[in-house]
């Protein structure tokens, strides 16, 4: 699964009078539906510029491209964009500039490195709904038993899937090469750009190898968190965004080890949602985690500490965690994840986390509006209950 | 699949004395064995730079970053760098200047496309081996296996083959950016870029869909022709090559021309070789493509024939192409082909588009060392018997 960061609304930032009654306000403030509005006004503005070459290879290929628009455009908290765009103002970016539309278009490209992560990860973890939507291989192994075509419907799902997933990750380059930044912003947002590709890659290997492989400790949770997750979703975001406004040494660093922390305690924040969450609040029956098997931190935790101190609650976790749970069963294995001290453990570490991140970023000489901004998305990510 | 165009020995271009007796020759001639050991020195210099990032992720994403490198090193025509290295060259681009290096980087790095192309097709037409060895997701489904690991091998090694097939095409963005380019080369080369990647997806998308929807058109295999092989493996690399030079319209248009028309040309003397060609030449069972139910320009033209002249000819052939033949049945099916005039005129097709190709070559502005090039590679693609 790949995790979306909910956003607080953001401070009161001053905006531009809009040139129409109809135009978004500038500057898009994370956290404010105009956000979100101006991320997909430049994913628009990208699909609309490669539709001619769409075009020219026929309907049968317009068909899967729609279907990527579509799932593109359709929703989502726009988070790394968010992140990349506070990270842009913080280290002075002017939204008022000849080039803070480029910045903001090569922000948006982001939610195309998502789309290629969201359909190639549900085929691997073999979902079949997101957004309460079929997912999109799901979608074209439909569309072919629909129309009673030949072969195997699953099979063709997936090839479409693998492909379209491809074309999201192509297109994210092409968008950034034709969002017009000037050569020297693109230059240093390039190898930040490659990095971020390469974690968040590597971090799903490391999942799905950590997984198959049985590793059950807590530093390869950890480092899954780090790379799958905090690089992915908050670290480098905020490092593209200080590269294009050519921050210096030190706001990078403190950038950098806020995206970190909190990124991470993020999704130890979701992995205690996932076993003790709210079904009416997160949306998600309560204990599929367990059910999942999923390698979190804190049944890792709770593994170290059974193994130490409580062999039957050890025994009892290896062999429920990932297998068909009843309700009675889950409520039994929170008791046994809180009792082991593997909750609060967790809940510490959050906390520790926060504690730092916030630390780095206030000691950082990013823009106080930046920095309010920024605390109120880690407090957002770290406190919520779905 | 995707194919691998057999370029001819080049002629004898004068070579710079090797600054020790092991440098390889330079310039790099396609079709020389020295061609191929500059693209992979300079996709091995790729490898080596990014293997910090690699590494600080651990040895559990090491694994599969070295079996990608094992494969895009193992072998391979290195088609489309040569012709990308050969539409720069013939555009006058001098190999003595210093941004040749960068340029050849960038052409190198066509193979890293070509490696997701390839790791991703193969999970698409489920191929179990590619050059004699297991393809990656068989690689991978196997190590899952040897080590008793976790859930269903098949899916694991899927899932690392599509994961790795990402990563070959985010690098592949990684080593042009990083190859050094000045930034108006790369200002020409990426929306030619953009277009190659559309089109070789769009045209994978095509051959999947025509394939599962029955579409039996001579327009439709020729239209997956042009872009899922022509534009990718002839036409962009050249026009790649042009853009980085800088060369004016007349002669892009004439490298389009060529490219198109040798890629379509080379495609359809694959799909004859496919069916009429010799096991021992080949290395592959005849008649395979009949078995597997490819949908070639010669089996569409053969339908459109037997539709207007022999309906008895039209059911055999729908009744049989994908089925399970024996060498009787192939053998059967090459003599209907033959007398439906399908195979004389996809052989008058080859003819009348390598003529218009090598025409619009020989009056284009090419250097002559790049015509005499071009002629060779096109005359090799076109009437080789493997």
């Amino acid at each position: 699964m790949t995790l979306e960061v909910p956003l607080s609304a953001g401070p009161g930032t001053p905006t531009r009078t809009p040139a129409s009654a109809d135009a978004p306000p500038w500057p898009p403030v994370p956290g404010t539906p105009g956000f979100a509005t101006a991320v997909e006004g430049a994913l628009t503005e990208f699909f609309t510029a490669v539709r001619p070459s769409v075009a020219q290879l026929g309907p049968v290929f317009a068909e899967p491209a729609d279907a990527l628009e579509t799932f593109v455009l359709r929703g989502g908290k726009r988070t790394r964009p968010a992140f990349a765009w506070t990270g842009w103002l913080g280290a002075g970016g002017d939204p008022d500039a000849a080039e803070a539309g480029a910045v903001l278009t090569a922000c948006a490209a982001l939610e195309l490195v998502q789309a290629c992560a969201l359909v190639h990860d549900d085929i691997i973890d073999s979902s079949r709904t997101r957004r309460r939507f079929p997912t999109v291989h799901v979608d074209f192994e439909e569309r072919h038993r629909a129309r009673g075509w030949a072969g195997d419907s699953a099979h063709f799902g997936t090839s479409v899937a693998i492909l379209l997933g491809d074309l999201a990750l192509a297109w994210a380059d092409d968008m950034v090469h034709a969002a017009g930044l000037d050569p020297a912003a693109l230059g240093r947002f390039a190898p930040v750009w490659a990095l971020m590709r390469t974690e968040v890659l590597g971090g799903q290997l490391l999942d799905i190898s950590g997984e198959a492989g049985g590793d059950e400790s807590v530093e390869a949770a950890l480092r899954i968190n780090r790379y799958k997750t905090a690089a992915y979703t908050v670290e480098r975001p905020l490092h593209l965004g200080a590269a294009l406004a050519d921050a210096d040494e030190g706001l990078i660093a403190a950038y950098r080890t806020f995206g970190t922390d909190i990124g991470i305690a993020f999704q130890l924040r979701d992995d205690l949602l996932g076993v003790f969450g709210d079904p009416a609040v997160t949306g998600k029956p309560s204990g599929d985690d367990l059910r999942e098997g999923k390698r979190t931190v804190l049944v890792a935790e709770a593994l170290r500490r059974a193994d130490a101190t409580d062999p039957a609650a050890a025994r009892l976790l290896r062999d429920s965690v990932g297998t068909d749970l009843t309700d009675e069963d889950v409520t039994r294995l929170r008791g046994v994840l809180t009792e082991l001290g593997a909750v609060g453990a967790v809940e510490r570490r959050i906390a520790d986390l926060t504690e730092r991140a916030l630390a780095a970023m206030d000691s950082s000489s990013a823009t106080p509006a930046a920095k309010q901004q920024l605390r109120g998305m880690a407090l957002a990510a770290t406190r919520r209950t779905a």
